[in-house]
């Protein structure tokens, strides 16, 4: 996260979380208030921190210096105190920084319904303040986490023609346990100078087929929220004509973190990337996959290592999109199981084989004449899902 | 199902399942053609059988004799061959009776992508024909199923002011194992005189209630139906002025049916019932309710007796219908554990005892103003659930 230039970060035990020596605060901070973007959760249930970053990036015009972040409490459900106390994260990290409250962002994940421990907070974000520094990214990576099995992070390099940027993120997933939700977090560094307004449609437009497109249990929190921050510190300005460059930087990182919080999804031991081609619109590829990959059906085949098609074509048949059996085929890890309305049993055994794997490949072509497609990545459902999300919280 | 007069049955084994013995063949008829409705699988990809009941009611303008089912093979994904299959049944069992193939409605449940065994089904069907008589109901209901636990039937007996009828019915639900899906399969059968139009209406709106408002994993099956036939043996004539208790019988029978499917859902071990009130829609009632009733997350917080009213509100908030965190109110078992946006954490125990239970009550006020509720009747999820759909076929 700290690999652009332009940003530092810091991370520490401020006592949220029970187990003693556990991360679960975080400061990121560029040296001045920097063009920012942001996705948040489209539940209708949203915390405190939500709230108070999207009135912060609206009254900031989309200028951000510095990102707190907590794990261990989501401060949601939390009513009018909670907001204060997002309020107060903000304020409390703008002071020490020098700047004003508008330019900072708030982001929570963790237990909802629980009030944050304010003293211990408040002290953690002037020890982190204090501690701000390159090359921490690995802490801060580990300090967002809840349930999540392993830190994600990312950067690349790109060189252009006319200079060179680097593009940084770090993301937590899918760990629902403790009691409640997955919260997903997404931040995103990079050092090119880019407007806000054009930075927002550089991380729609990644996170689209990225952090959208990623599915654990078709469950959104009411903490979901990806930012972006741009330093400017490199020598490259984003411009129309290199729009593109920095679009791929951006899907590199943020695929490579959205793949990673599949693979850490609850329960999770096999990556399923479901690809749906030849549909009449992008919208209609994203559904049929996305429907195929929230089928507990399809998740728990796959968990069995069972190369049913027959799951593969209900769902599909059932997502709301034209769907014509007939014209449509089903590939499990490149293998035809089925077309022209028929299947390939003789093909099933090589397909088995390759769903004892850990990185599964289901590929749907709708033949509708066509030619969108999209990709949703997503786990299978295994018994030792059911039994994180089904012991009692106490 | 031959609780209403003018109905008989019969059942058998004709070989289409393997185990001998096990019923997999049966038949219910009238005495002639009489006015039929049915609903089917909003699935693009219908099973022959679906096919072939749709075009000989469109045909017949309403009117059937009898109704041929089979289960041990769904008919699915079968092409061609598989639509001919189809029609030799109807055309089989027409022969029999004596009557139009046009007049017969046709289901198949079961395997998917494998052909029926014609000679079997054939010589089942003119056994089965042969054997009409009443009192075969429980027979009939026993050979409908799959992987179902128990055979489901109902009847009620109404009296009105001008007559009395009665409504009986069976149906089967949501084995989903060996190997590829469930199928929900419902018959309905009355002794009122009903017009055909009249039928339909009545069937469709206790369905929406009933039948439609279960979910078990959210899927729906290539070879889903519902049948509903109306003898007209009673001296009753449905008119507008009787149309509310045909509708209440219909839904007394349905409900009781669709609940029994719901309790055998795949590795349930307890009956759900989602209401949710004071919506402005009951079409936004129906939509909260279906996404608390299918989230993954709930459904786990019950089997394991969590009121976690955390992860319902999450639900709710993400329905994709207007919600307002801080006028909804959550009540688990009749204990309220959420409301103004905060939880009532004291109540939890209180809570957790009624969902140690196996019946279980989630209740959502949506505040909103309106006065609209629905219910959606859903079962837990349980790690047998995992490994019934994660077994490989073989």
């Amino acid at each position: 996260m700290t690999t652009p230039d332009g940003f530092q970060s810091s991370a520490l035990h401020a006592g949220i979380k029970k187990r003693d020596g556990l991360l679960d605060l975080a400061l990121l901070a560029a040296d001045a208030p920097v063009p920012a973007a942001a996705l948040f959760t489209t539940n209708l249930a949203q915390a405190a921190p939500v709230l108070v970053s999207k009135r912060h990036l609206a009254e900031s015009g989309g200028m951000a210096r510095a990102i707190v972040v907590n794990s261990g409490c989501a401060n949601a459900c939390t009513g009018d105190d909670g907001l204060a106390n997002a309020n107060a994260m903000a304020q409390e990290t703008a002071t020490a920084l020098g700047c004003e409250a508008r330019h900072v962002l708030v982001a929570s994940t963790g237990v909802i319904g629980v009030a944050l421990p304010m003293p211990k907070v408040i002290a953690g974000i002037r020890t982190a303040s204090a501690a701000l520094a390159r090359g921490h990214g690995s802490e801060t990576a580990r300090a967002i986490m809840t349930t999540d099995p392993f830190p994600k992070e990312y950067a690349v390099r790109v060189d252009t023609g006319r200079g060179s940027f680097t593009v940084g993120g770090t993301a937590k997933g899918s760990g629902m346990i403790e009691p409640n939700m997955a919260t997903m977090l997404g931040f995103l560094t990079t050092d090119a100078q880019v407007p806000p307004a054009l930075l927002q449609r550089a991380l729609a437009a990644s996170a689209r087929r990225t952090f959208n497109a990623i599915t654990v249990d078709g469950e959104c929190s009411t903490n979901d929220c990806v930012f972006a921050l741009a330093s400017g510190a490199s020598s490259l300005a984003i411009d129309e004509a290199s729009y593109p460059a920095l679009l791929e930087a951006l899907l590199a990182v943020s695929k490579a973190l959205a793949v990673d919080i599949v693979r850490g999804g609850e329960g999770a031991t096999k990556l399923i990337a479901v690809t749906v081609a030849h549909a009449l619109t992008e919208a209609d590829a994203f559904q049929v996959a996305r429907t195929i990959a929230n089928s507990l059906l399809v998740k728990t085949a796959v968990h069995g290592a069972d190369p049913n098609w027959g799951r593969i074509v209900a769902a599909a048949g059932r997502a709301g999109v034209t769907f014509d059996v007939d014209r449509a085929t089903v590939h499990v890890g490149g293998v035809l199981l089925f077309e022209h309305g028929l299947p390939h049993d003789d093909a099933a055994p090589q397909a088995a084989e390759h769903l004892k794997g850990t990185e599964v490949t289901i590929d749907v072509d709708l033949g509708s004449g066509g030619d969108k497609q999209a990709t949703i990545w997503t786990c299978d459902l295994s018994a030792e899902y059911v039994r994180i999300n089904g012991e009692y919280r106490t």
